[in-house]
Formats: structure tokens, C-alpha cells, sequence
């Protein structure tokens, strides 16, 4: 199996964390987002949508969609609940990341970090760094008495926001007042097999 | 069961079909988001988030994002397939649609059918459109020699799609170049079942 993605890219983040949490062999082929490769020729044969992470089975099917590809690594293991009723509370979050949460939370991110914070985005960076922390909000408040987002255990719903809120700092979000996503940051990092994302070259 | 949700909005419109093909019985609770209702304090509680639709199962369970709402009422049944592979699939496409295709797709229709094209939202509609047909140029590809998104038969991610795809021209997209598209709305128009969504006021 192989994993096209740039790993300080969340979406590309989750899958190298489920690799590592559930030892799933694979080779990782590199692609930077910022030299335009997920624009060229070659990668768009691959993912004609143009985005990263993508996965390439041994059988030659390219997975696209970071939370699609979890559930396809996943879905024999703990990550993925054995009931309905949890297994859409996992989607409910993973779709909650998709529509709310990442083009806030990561977008703000990659504006301050990777962009520099050009003046013509600001107005939008502002925007969207209110709008990030009403995602943040909704956390907070449902991880209060929980340690993980569905049920007593890690899903896939955890990676899925753990990969841009453990980073939300660089974006210039403050969690000094989320205690309770704080403390889920920690669950996540305390898994058996964590790995690290690597630090972003400006933090 | 209950659905709380305003059926000319397509997330809502997407629970309504799913219900009709699989012949779900439910209790319709129309929400106005036009009068601000998603807003108020008795639907917050049900759904912090404030968005519809929602489905309050008959155990009193609150779900929310219509594409797992969808996953909910499907995965006992042909819409959504046994195997691992197709499974993935079909989240690729409903992730395809929350994060690539809805933004654009049905918010060029909000800003043009809803709001009446307000001259300060011009420029980001502008930004949708060609956005949007992005993304229609990916399904257009895709459905050429498809009769449906994934595999043989109508699944969960063509309801997803359909939702907004069908009404798309209401946004100002014209469909006339895109047959692969207009066969495949046909096809799902053509299910066992099919309920139209209602017509737009202006449209």
C-alpha cells in the first residue's frame, strides 16, 4: 500500500497516526503541496479532485477523502464501533470536521503558517478564526465528561479532529480555556504506537 | 422517529428521498431557516451546531449531518454495499460533497434563490460558480459510462449528490453540456419510490 501526502497536512496526518496506532505497513511517497505537486499532471491522473492524502492499495484502487480512507483502514478494528447507533455518531463527527471544523481550524492555520499572513487574507483569517473557535466550542462542551469523542475508546472520529486541533495553536487559535480538549489532546498522545506530527518550521 | 428540517433545503431534502425509497415512516417537523428558527434556544439544545436537518430517533437519540443521517437509515440496506471497498467509496463521494461540492453548489443557490443575488455577495458568487463546476466536471467524468456513483444500483452517495446537483440550475449553473449528469438525475428520478422536491418559489 501507498500513501501520497505531505505529513505536517492534518488530512495527510490522520492516516500516517491510524498506520501507526493499528501497524498497517505502508510507503509513504511524499508530495508538497506548496511546490504544486497536487496540481501536476501525474498526481491528477492519480486524484483528478487535486488533493492529498490519497491511498493506493496493493490491488491498484486510489482511495481518496482522508476520512473515507480511515474508515477503509479501519473499519475491522476498535476504531471503528460495532453499533449503528455509534458508528454514525463517528460520521456525525467526521462530516463535523469536514464541513465546520477543518475549513476553519486549518484553513486559519495554513493562512498564518504557511502563507505568512498576507495582508489581502486577513479579513478572512479573522473570520475564520471566529468561526474555528465555535467548532472549538462545540468540543469543549462534548468532551467535558468524556475522554473520547464516541463511546470509552479512540475512534476514527478522534483522529479526525485530533490531526488539526492538537495544531490549532500554530493558527493562532488559544486553547489555554479548553481544559476538556486539552485533556483529549493527551488521551490521543498517550495511545500505544503514537506518532508525532513533526513540528511545522516556524513553531 | 422524527426529522426536523426544511425540505427545500437539499441536506434536508436528502432524508426526505432515503425515507420515500425505503419507505421510512417519520414525523416531518418543518424548520424555517429563512425566520431564523435553526437559532433559537429549543433547537440549539437539540443541535448545538444549529443546522437541519436533524432525526430524533424513537430512543430519543439526536443525530445530526445529513450524510450520516443518511448511513443511519441506509446500512441495513441496498444503499449502502456490503463490501469494504464500495463502503469507501461511497464516503469518498459524500465527503466529495460536504467539503467540495455543497460549499459551492448549494450556496451559489442559497445566494441567488434565497438572498436574491445581494451585490455584496456578487464577487463570492461568483467564486462558487467556478468552483462549483469543478465539481461537476469530476461527477461528469466519473458518470460517463455510470449509470450511478458506486457500483450497479442507486447507493447513499448518489442521494447525497442528488440533493443539490438536481436543483443546481436554481444556482445558475446550466447542465446542457454535462449529459452524463442529466442521465444519471434521470436515473435516480426513475427509482421505486422517488419524491420530488418541492419547486423553489422563484423557480
Amino acid at each position: 500500500m501507498k500513501i501520497y501526502g505531505d505529513i505536517k497536512s492534518g488530512n495527510c496526518y490522520k492516516l500516517k497516526l491510524i498506520c501507526a496506532l493499528l501497524d498497517i505497513e505502508h510507503d509513504w511517497i511524499p508530495v508538497d503541496i506548496m511546490q504544486g505537486e497536487t496540481r501536476e499532471e501525474g498526481f491528477l491522473a492519480l486524484n483528478p479532485v487535486g488533493q492529498i492524502p490519497i491511498c493506493v492499495t496493493d490491488d491498484g484502487e486510489t482511495l481518496t477523502e482522508s476520512n473515507a480512507i480511515l474508515y477503509y483502514l479501519s473499519s475491522d478494528s476498535d476504531f471503528w464501533p460495532r453499533e449503528r447507533l455509534a458508528q454514525t455518531r463517528v460520521l456525525e463527527w467526521q462530516f463535523f470536521e469536514q464541513y465546520t471544523h477543518e475549513p476553519n481550524i486549518a484553513v486559519a492555520r495554513f493562512i498564518r503558517v504557511y502563507q505568512g499572513m498576507p495582508e489581502e487574507r486577513r479579513l478572512e483569517y479573522e473570520a475564520r478564526l471566529k468561526n474555528g473557535y465555535r467548532a472549538l466550542d462545540l468540543m469543549e462542551r462534548h468532551l467535558d465528561d468524556r475522554r473520547f469523542l464516541v463511546g470509552d475508546s479512540c475512534t476514527i472520529a478522534d483522529i479526525s479532529l485530533f490531526a488539526y486541533t492538537h495544531v490549532c495553536e500554530e493558527g493562532g487559535f488559544d486553547l489555554s480555556s479548553y481544559p476538556a480538549i486539552r485533556a483529549w489532546i493527551s488521551n490521543v498522545q498517550q495511545l500505544p504506537g503514537f506518532v508525532a506530527m513533526p513540528m511545522t518550521p516556524s513553531s
